[in-house]
């Protein structure tokens, strides 16, 4: 291990008492390992929408002005009660990443894993090394590279996780919206591979066609004037009565409960004014859309609304199941669960302003890696 | 059976092909009954916001007009889909009440019926007489009078609903607004009764001192400027996770949801910007305030949002726990579950524009009692 350098770069998060937000490159040493610790060069990280949320501690990246190795934004007043936790703290970011195993531990569990590609989630991979357990790494099959491993745990678990909640609550299809997204596609093929009924919410006829370029049957475009006729119809045929939504703000979780609801009302009467007995349900996993979320109870009775997180159902499915869905991600790697990336940037540009507006802006078909060892 | 007429009257509401919304009363045949059928001549029969969004066919109540036996008014062409199903249909309205039994058929169990004052629900109760099964019939205590069993289901099997969901759900205390209303007062009582920590929103000081007489412990004003810094205290102070919210419209459901984060905060810190680990729920049982809901999501992503409708719990727990219900609400008819009106009225006064915008006005203190015999 005599090629390691003494210290490493990393990037943080920091919420200042000024009311800004500063993002820095700081010089660490490297960690000193425990026995089932591993070291890991990280070479491939992607910019996830939910590590905008903690990066860009809320604000929407068009702010930032630069000064070395710091780059720093006003913070929104409104959210500055939400942040107050993280006052003062450099938080790592960077939820997932993969890169090679450079040392390790003495167990021999660490010991096997030097030389190997490992893909981690955990935080912090905006950084050139990090320290993890050996039992925390998964090993990418022969042959796939760290960047195809980059991305093996946020957007295919979530994946899944739609899935699999689609399963445990009984329902028997899915509605899923901003559907063109790294995740969007991702999920086309996992429902297309496991016989699942899937609308597709996007916003533009080109997004619509990208789907369909993959095989999706149902793909309803929001801005079309057609959208909510549309939308009734493709829920019809699917019986797709749960919904995940990564916009949030504004009518859209409401219209997909209203459209579930009439689609139900084309095979059920309504009970008297309270609606169909169709359970109708949305969750709300992202914040695309910074809107209040907005809507008129015009489903009947039967309607639910709430917050959905990876981690929460990776808890709820126990570790057993949570393991499966990791092995059959490693297996699917190159396939179900491949992502693709539109840039390539280093560390340091993630504090260039016009960089930190791009990827700020959540667009879709933009994705996002960074490659810590440019 | 010799002092029965030949027909009897009943009001039903009607959605007409023109747009419009009619009530009238009808002249009908009194029924025939099988063997396990009474008949009762209804007495008292309360007018519950949930018989209002039948009745008044959702609007408000201020714009009929009368001619003869018949009021209209025209519809909001906004709802008019959603009540299409009952377009050209006369709907019997009332959703319970209570009255003599003065026919039966021949079997034992409704031959012993005879000169019972029952208490009933099942609709269509805003009428002269009404047949039922015996099974369906509650007898009231002795020395208890029609009147005070006009309405031994809706409001007290609602309180006993939202403290049975409380505890299936796991939570350990109630938010509840629009508190000072009847059935407000009636979960005062309940809580009390059975230790079950509540908080009260209410939308004055009168209605704060009305339920700190009754003994209510958490009462918090949302007129006033320090709503919201009240309402955590009372949600740190009784771990109140669990709301039921009658208002449904505007930002008040939202506000419920961000108190109960900052509460939870109090005790535990925020995971990252996912907010709390506490799961915060509010169902919309009501709506009062036909406003769309509003809310800005800033309570982490543990949370719910939902209808709850009285039927559908009392499917949920099953026939025997039901009963178990409807029992203790015979026995504390006169105590807990007392009812207080405000005002009597003919079925003919239902016709009255100005009555019925009186009573389309929800006005909380202002409960309605129909006298079909008057």
């Amino acid at each position: 291990m005599t090629d390691l350098p003494d210290t490493y770069r990393r990037l943080v998060s920091t919420v200042t008492s000024e009311g800004q937000v500063k993002l820095s490159l700081q010089e660490m040493p490297l960690p000193s390992l425990n026995e089932d610790d591993v070291l890991v060069r990280v070479e491939a990280t992607p910019i996830n929408p939910s590590d905008l949320a903690v990066l860009l501690a809320l604000t929407d990246g068009t702010q930032f002005t630069r000064d070395g190795d710091a780059a720093t934004a006003p913070l929104n007043p409104a959210v500055q009660r939400a942040l107050s936790a993280r006052a003062g703290v450099d938080l790592p970011v960077g939820n997932e990443g993969a890169g090679e195993v450079v040392a390790a531990g003495q167990s021999p569990a660490a010991q096997a894993l030097i030389g190997k590609t490992v893909a981690l989630a955990g935080g912090g991979f905006y950084a050139q090394y990090r320290k993890v357990r050996a039992a925390d790494c998964m090993i990418v099959p022969e042959g796939t590279s760290a960047e195809e491993g980059a991305s093996s745990y946020v957007n295919p678990l979530t994946a899944l996780g739609m899935v699999g909640t689609m399963k445990r609550e009984g329902y028997s299809g899915l509605v899923h919206t901003a559907a063109a997204s790294n995740l969007g596609q991702m999920l086309v093929k996992l429902c297309a591979a496991d016989g699942v009924p899937l609308v597709n919410i996007v916003r533009s006829e080109a997004q619509a066609s990208l789907l369909r370029d993959l095989g999706a049957e149902h793909v309803v475009d929001m801005t079309a004037d057609d959208f909510l006729p549309k939308l009734i119809d493709a829920i019809a045929a699917t019986n797709a009565y749960l919904a995940f939504d990564a916009v949030g703000g504004g009518k859209l979780a409401g219209q997909i409960l209203t459209a579930m609801e009439q689609a139900a009302l084309r095979t059920q009467r309504a009970d008297g004014p309270y609606g169909s007995r169709q359970m109708k349900q949305v969750y709300l996993y992202g914040g695309l859309s910074p809107a209040p979320t907005e809507f008129n109870r015009g489903f009947g009775m039967r309607w639910r609304m709430g917050g959905w997180l990876l981690t929460y159902f990776l808890e709820d499915i126990g570790s057993d199941a949570a393991k499966d869905l990791r092995d059959r991600v490693a297996r699917e790697l190159k396939t179900t669960f491949a992502s693709k990336y539109t840039k390539r940037i280093a560390l340091s540009e993630m504090l260039d302003p016009e960089t930190i507006a791009a990827f700020g802006k959540r667009a879709t078909g933009e994705k996002y890696l960074v490659m810590p060892q440019r």
